[in-house]
């Protein structure tokens, strides 16, 4: 992609509507720009980004046997009024009425929709397990938005929902989201830690909720270190995961942690999942039920799977950026190169820049190429703001050397190379 | 995929509610199902067609130069106040107040919203042109709602917005969506015919149309056979095109029309697309201008192009069918091939079929696998009515003979091959 023809607009000084440094980062790099309070227009370079982490949820809960349906914003009332949560839920369901004055709402959730999408279409445990999810908008009517989109009010969800025939099945059907859900945080380039929750307003008894280490994050969490080198080294056994302690601070207290002291990290996070079983708690007031192994009828013991896939975009930038701006992990970043053409007044420098960026582009390489006639200063700050992994820069000097400098944006370690050497690097 | 596993409830009887094959084939292929009047949830199989209709329209953006962006759903009033809309839309626009009693609407389109974000950060000419364009849920509140997903509440749209410095610039801009359309609904395996417009309210006075050739289409549509014959042989030429006649029977008039009788083709249409110049409309009350070579502060030029991507799920089925159920072009097919075990209960069928099914999958051929347990009357009758372009099927009889049958779903041509044949055939 040219610079100079897409739709990127940087700003230089910090906004001051934005309190933390995702916000900041996301409204000076270009990728957001809010509509109304808590709701925002994602730019191109942005929806790059929420398209990349939107695709690793995919992928990983395909892997993991779920499929892929898409329910919509907009549902009746009338399921959530036999649920009882209609009341429940208060001031941050959006209501709405229809100009036959039916009572709508914008989903915050879907255990309702889709159990009645089940219970319809099913009818023997021979059809369990199943697990079905959507990444979707939803809603929440949140009194005071703030954090950009760590808190917005239009925000995109991956929310999921296993159907068993028993607990015992159930009980599989969570440990493998559980194990699915380090995987796919692990692929975004973060550390996360999963523990143990209270349900909220989704209800039932077994619930994990999976933070992820950030410098700045939002809570402090404490947890024994075992549990964070067993995730980093892959080893995803659920059981025991899920028997290493891990807690934030609210529910942390140093007089009953079971932990010994040398085995006991702290960290800040950020929420960015949350699962959930809840048994039969849908299933019965909605009457989704199925005949079982001995012929009986059996309500449906459900479970259900958040990731904040809007809000993974302001977590991942939280966990990784510094003064200069973002720093991708390479899985989620809107480009992998940026291409400098540090002189595109100078035929010579503009004839190699344009060379290369054919290259990387034959090669299949998403690049960006500031091809803009602008101060060097200026493309090197837009080029760290933006935070692609690799910088590689064109410039007069270099080429009569026959070298171009390659920067690598972590860690910000340079090397001049030739051409091909560069290229082949990238190309990899 | 293994259809034992899969979520896919087909149906055998036409669903009373649904009047046209479109809506009645969708609910019984287990396509989507209603969750309210004129809202559906997709259901596997559906979400997957949807998807490869938005890619193909992804593409053909990207290809003609236009950049993606995602606005969200929920807007604000204040911008439809500015632009003078907000009382023009009526009742099909669906009004919303959030907790704090601020008028809200779920975006029925987006002309005002993204002319504000273009007007906050495109300053000079040097910046123009520009189109961005999104693919994201509209709510229009119909009296009516019918037709399932073509005439439904919730639907997807594509929406696309050009902006430029003037009249000769946007007249450019509007022809090469002009263009893109007509190669974006040509890549759906679709007929498309473009035709003069009225504006609506949308507004302005250059607007074309674009109405898909099928049999139960809603309109009779006139045309100058040269028209389609130049859209056929793929000559694009915008100006060409646009000189030919083509209408609808609401404006064509036997006596007026300048077409000779010999050139005048009929047929039936359906739209799907519908793109709009309407000049300074939005810019003059949303104060969208930028500095002209002159130095001057004029407005933008504007033009917005739609694509209804779940309406054309719909279309594309009105355009493709017959007594049995749908027939996906290959373009658009949610899988290429449907796989049919003739006798899951036996060993060695059984084993051919999951080598198939393995072999298959290793090429990367999407392939629907039926390996369950059923009558081989239910199977046909099953992927049929799905309508996967490839019916690959496995039997005890033909496996003595070492043969299995392929057979294309379009025409219904059958023929005995060898696997590795066979195989050779669908990995092509």
């Amino acid at each position: 992609m040219r610079l100079s023809r897409y739709f990127l607009p940087t700003l230089k000084e910090n906004p001051a509507e934005a309190q933390i440094v995702s916000h900041r980062l996301m409204l000076r790099a270009g990728l957001v720009r809010q509509a109304s309070a808590g709701i925002y227009s994602w730019l191109p370079l942005g929806f790059r980004v929420l398209k990349r982490i939107e695709q690793i949820v995919r992928e990983e809960m395909d892997a993991a046997g779920c499929h892929e349906v898409l329910m919509p914003t907009i549902q009746s009332a009338d399921l959530w009024i036999k649920s009882g949560r209609y009341n429940d839920y208060g001031k941050e369901m959006l209501r709405i009425r229809d100009r036959h004055d039916r009572e709508m709402l914008y989903g915050p959730t879907n255990e309702e929709l889709i159990t009645e999408i089940f219970r319809s279409e099913v009818r023997s445990y021979r059809q369990l397990p199943r697990n079905l999810y959507h990444i979707q908008w939803k809603f929440r009517d949140e009194v005071r938005p703030r954090f950009g989109v760590m808190r917005g009010r239009e925000f995109l969800m991956k929310d999921g929902y296993s159907f068993d025939v028993d607990f015992e099945s159930a009980r599989k059907s969570y440990d493998a989201m559980f194990v699915a859900y380090l995987k796919t945080f692990r692929r975004m380039g973060l550390t996360p830690i999963p523990m143990r929750a209270d349900a909220g307003p989704i209800g039932g008894d077994l619930s994990h909720e999976f933070q992820i280490v950030a410098e700045t994050g939002e809570s402090a969490v404490f947890y024994d270190t075992d549990l964070v080198e067993l995730i980093e080294q892959g080893e995803l056994d659920a059981d025991r995961l899920k028997s290493l302690y891990a807690a934030t601070d609210d529910k942390h207290d140093p007089k009953t942690c079971p932990v010994p002291p040398e085995r006991l990290g702290t960290a800040r996070g950020i929420e960015v999942g949350h699962i959930f079983y809840f048994g039969t708690k849908y299933a019965e007031p909605l009457g989704a039920t199925v005949t079982d192994a001995d012929g009986n009828q059996v309500p449906i013991h459900g479970g259900s799977y958040g990731i904040g896939v809007s809000r993974l975009v302001g977590a991942i930038i939280e966990a990784g950026h510094d003064d200069a701006g973002i720093v991708w992990p390479e899985s989620v970043a809107p480009f992998k190169v940026g291409l400098i053409n540090l002189k595109a007044d100078d035929p010579a420098t503009t004839a190699a820049a344009d060379g290369i960026y054919d290259r990387l582009r034959g090669s299949g390489v998403p690049v960006l190429y500031d091809d803009r006639d602008e101060r060097a200063g200026a493309k090197f700050a837009d080029m760290d703001l933006i935070g692609l992994p690799w910088q590689l820069t064109v410039g007069p000097r270099g080429l009569k050397g026959g070298v171009v400098e390659l920067k690598r944006r972590a860690g910000g370690e340079r090397n001049e190379l030739s051409i091909d050497a560069a290229l082949a690097r990238l190309c990899g």
